[in-house]
């Protein structure tokens, strides 16, 4: 439950307030070599910066390996890495508040924990172990000349300068071949809409045309091949039928604002108190464009996990 | 690849153009009373109609089941099902031709068939299945007062009488418990919307206030609770940090205009020759109303499986 | 928990008492030339024969395939099967005895079932489902030439005439390829292990020396290669660190007598009172002859499983 | 591939040359006391003691948890560990050299590396990660009064002192609730079989009378039940028809003699020419008595597996 994929496979642990991120990276082909200066630049493309807005939580996430790379190439044991988290801070003044659209109340009903303590495994400072094993997906990536983009769609305005804002997050990927993905439950675009949901604030996702593909007629959208086969339009966005047809795949995911506030918000405790709270000033305020290497990350595992089992259903 | 859930599991086959569709459930509990008039009734809310939408092909979905039930009540062994194609129709003549944005270069490029014979997994006939093991989960849902509603939330407007359009499907998980979901890569969206993605024709999902969510601040946006821990907003949707609240799950769908048209199209063969290609007069101009069942079946196959995963992680 | 493989997996149905045994195999690549003669062959080897071990009970399995063959190749589509209980006799009389050492207490005590129409799943007759999945795992190996065989390496003497007895049955893989298995715990050996224990009956499992090599002393054992990398001795059984070195992959499977016998036994009913129960004359006194297809297809479902998953290793 | 479990799931990493071996464990629920003295106590059992079986080399074997525990109290949130090594030695005049019955040959033939550092993965060094979380797993097991016990059954004579051997090794575990295991493929001991069987140098599994079975006669055989449920004999050892019957589970497993000898050996090298290798004094003569908390820890993992899966099938 704390992994994803099925060939290329990230399991990861690690909280906020812990020591350290961390994870096992399973089914990365032996001989792969793995450009640590690349993984990090990603690390740091994730980390804030002085972007206004970014927080000002001073993040420097560097990333050990220790298992599983020799000579600066994997061996096909299990890659194993963890980035330490440097700065921990924990604010016990608010630890019986109850954080709106947190995960505090919804992991004490899970968990039975009444602290935010249990909750770090919800902060976005997880993703960190997306980006590393995404780095090396798309370093398995690279020969192929797949190539994974991100862009910011639309990003809200905020009424007042401490509030947050969500945005709209562009993807693409390049030079993907045809034939990947699986018929009915496991298409192409629904594992890749799994792992787009996962990313933490997203709260939608569409394909191709998407949401405005229901607005079409039949005669529009339909995407009519050329008899070189190449495509004269891409409505589908690059999948038929749950298959990558060779066109681009491009999506788009929507995140929430970020829950946090430097604005005081009305709020309650664990014991059904109303109380306020104001969130702390380490935290973003938007999900951009941090959080455009992390849609990378899950865009490459789901491409290189579809790669890799499509050559298991060869003879 | 076929199969859908991780404790409760439905595992199918057939295509359109063989004897059967039909499929295996597992993880069913002992004890579950099969009401086969309700499981009827849904696979008849998605055959077609006489709704001026629907395709006009009689079909007759007759379950049939075959193992895991005795005395109308499950065992707790997989239970079997097949409902035979009464109306197989093999179109010999098109056999050769690529179906615009269908399955016939996609399935091609990866099995290597140069006919839509092969493609027969991909057509919506599939969720014969869906439906059937959704309407089991419904029956285990059902002493939980955990209660799934569909609607159609906008469905476009066709310029010719022969085209196809999209639509846009509303749903809602009512009364169902907090604390569902895992933390990370299996929140509870990002497997709702894994499984409705699957969905043939589905281009988008987006689960509470969705991509509007992207427009909103943070003061606005979150969902404040009472002293009594029920909430005053429900943007979120009933999920938080991945996990359910106790609000309501409320998502859409968005699905592209079914590419089959009785409007006549040029495409191309698989010898790369334009040809002109008109579908058959038996297909749907849209997915709904015949799809709403199929959403709710996702629907309820997600629901059931994290209920039950729940209580695999108590001691 | 009714599948067996990971990549090319059978998912099985169906209880003695039913109307059908069945399946769905997955993973299976396109275009495998499926020799029905040959399948329906494998399953003649399962069926009781004239051999006096053997029940006097008339099997006629007939295998159909209702989905992922056309034309007798394999499309990619999940292939599924059937074969009908041509048989099916219910000794009510018995319903409410616990059967000696059978599935009776255990499935009640598990499913809550108080008679034993809810074990039809724990019979041998479920073994059809794996000879069929087996049997077209073995027409995937053969253009590899590789090839298993079993024999029954000891037999029980029966003191009594009515009497059922054990036996030990001998596998070998011949002509395997070098390199298949994980290193730790899906080792070669330990899934084929799985695979065998799995078996109904089945008590014990050996590879290679097996129990014979904790007598041994290293010296004696290690298997010395020559300059052309051909071993000198095989005492590892073809399996070295959990991976295939090429040799000959060979193990014995340990099976104890058949519960049910002809001869009366004392026993209990649900009710907790003394009863005298004696089996029905259908049943075996020995899992061999019709166990040896058993053993092959488990050896062949485990072996094409990590051919094919060997290939999803590779860049 | 590096896991094992399907609720309660440990995934590790880690080889003998690298800096650390750990491992994350998935599925235990929140609110277990982690006695850590208990689970450092396991690991000293694990490692050499002044046996005169058992290597020479100094290990200290210190487990640090990294995530998923607060307050010595787990929190839901999967668990990281990790064990440094602490005494790494590099054999480098020997890297070329094809250890024989060891690693060397198939890690070559399917990872493709030529030296015996990629071969770390084969160490026993694994099998702490298999004991810490085989410690917590009987942590979990502990206030349901179930367990486990090991000793040694057998244990081979060496001809001379130098020389290496084998082992049976004994295992039960008490206390089981009847229920526990699938009726098909994932029988209880099927499982416990595929567990011990992935444990380094196991050749052999058996359960209950086991290879002894197949020399009984079925009138012999059969554990028959008192009126009050309880049984007469327990030849089955505890599981019937797959599924725990609240009997003692009791099992063996065979051990062949550890590969690495004091004794030169004719042996190749990678370049395929003869060569005497000796291994260093470093190593044990015989895997016991440091195997029995790793069959110990295999044991309980596959009980807890099979006790939280089996609340998952409750309605």
């Amino acid at each position: 439950m704390n992994s994803f994929g099925r060939i290329f496979k990230l399991t990861d642990y690690g909280d906020t307030h812990g020591e350290a991120m961390g994870g096992i990276i399973e089914g990365c082909p032996a001989g792969v070599f793995i450009d640590i200066e690349f993984i990090q630049n990603e690390l740091t493309r994730r980390a804030p910066s002085f972007d206004s807005f970014s927080t000002q939580r001073k993040e420097t996430d560097l990333v050990h390996f220790t298992s599983g790379i020799t000579n600066h190439c994997t061996t096909g044991a299990p890659i194993a890495f963890f980035i330490p988290n440097v700065d921990v801070q924990t604010n016990t003044e608010t630890i019986n508040v109850i954080k709106p659209s947190h995960a505090s109340y919804t992991y004490h009903k899970k968990y039975g924990c009444e602290n935010n303590i249990g909750c770090g495994r919800a902060s976005a400072r997880q993703t960190v172990c997306r980006v590393v094993a995404g780095a090396i997906a798309k370093l398995i990536l690279k020969p192929y000349l797949i190539h994974i983009e991100t862009s910011v769609k639309t990003r809200g305005h905020s009424k007042k300068e401490e509030d947050t804002i969500g945005a709209i997050v562009a993807g693409s990927i390049k030079n993907l071949p045809a034939g990947l993905g699986e018929p009915v439950y496991d298409k192409f675009h629904a594992r890749l809409g799994y792992a787009m949901l996962s990313i933490n604030a997203a709260k939608g996702f569409e394909i191709g045309k998407g949401y405005a593909a229901a607005e079409m007629c039949g005669s529009q959208y339909n995407d009519i091949q050329n008899p070189d086969f190449s495509f004269q339009t891409n409505h589908d966005g690059g999948v038929q039928a749950g298959i990558t047809n060779g066109e681009e795949v491009y999506f788009t995911v929507a995140f929430k604002p970020i829950p946090t506030l430097q604005i005081e918000q009305k709020t309650i405790t664990f014991n059904g108190e109303f109380v306020h709270y104001t969130g702390n000033k380490r935290n973003d305020k938007c999900v951009v464009p941090r959080v455009l290497p992390v849609v990378e990350a899950m865009a490459a595992l789901v491409t290189v996990d579809f790669l890799l089992l499509n050559k298991a259903y060869k003879r």
